[in-house]
């Protein structure tokens, strides 16, 4: 493409925007996280954007879908969600790309849930576990998770 | 029991000692773990064994058999084992006691796996995930799973 030639590289990149609800308090979680940003720098355009916590799953919800970007693949973590091992996430983020999509949208929803309208229009609707983990936990998961995910489709040795 | 008359709680207390392969490294996840086994001191007397890696995992398995408590339910950590809830693993802590078994084991494998020996003697082959994470995570992720089926059964309101 046109574009991808003037822009080399980086226009190319896909785009990642982790949109959590609840703010992250312990400092080992913050630093974990930003050690997983860090890494997924190479690989993507990767940005978190936190959402405040309260007012209720509707509240959260409409919070959440004014920070969609259109026309991403809108992945939604919750526990009910399908179990992928990490080599079928990574097969979901290349298939993503293959369909000319140019950003994934992961939603993590805060301590009390997430709203079933924000689940509804989810692409995939995904768990990391049939165990329940506290939402900073999760963030750290998913992040590392996300970076494996690029690390396999990049074939990268992170991934044994 | 007389014993316990005699010792008072802290007699009938459940041991539990984590076996993971492998040195933790990273601050943050030293600090996490620290966190949920102060959390954990106020249900059990738990206690961390950290062994060496390397060798190959034979000589791994060796040295993870030398550190078994003898009569323990011994719970093996691995990605191909059982799925369960929280609310599963709870159940499992609590017919564990209910037997009159006073510790858990709980291994957990180095970055390489762990040996097939060390899997067959272990009372339960347990999963946290169909994704694959790093050991050091996955030591964060089975200490919050620990703290979290003990506060189930305590009736405590971490767990909602």
């Amino acid at each position: 493409m046109h574009s991808d030639l003037i822009g080399g590289y980086w226009s190319s990149m896909l785009k990642i925007k982790i949109i959590p609800v609840g703010k992250l308090k312990e400092k080992f979680y913050i630093e974990a996280c930003k050690e997983y940003i860090k890494r997924l720098e190479f690989y993507c355009k990767i940005e978190i954007k936190e959402l405040p916590e309260g007012g209720g799953l509707v509240k959260e919800a409409e919070l959440i879908k004014s920070e969609l970007i259109p026309g991403s693949f809108v992945i939604a973590m919750c526990i009910e969600g399908k179990l992928h091992s990490s080599e079928e996430l990574a097969a979901v983020f290349q298939k993503v790309q293959n369909q000319g999509k140019s950003a994934i949208c992961v939603l993590l929803g805060s301590s009390e849930g997430m709203d079933e309208s924000v689940k509804a229009l989810a692409d995939l609707r995904l768990s990391m576990s049939k165990m329940t983990f506290p939402h900073h936990l999760a963030r750290v998961m998913v992040l590392e998770q996300i970076y494996r995910a690029m690390n396999i489709n990049g074939g990268g040795k992170y991934h044994k």
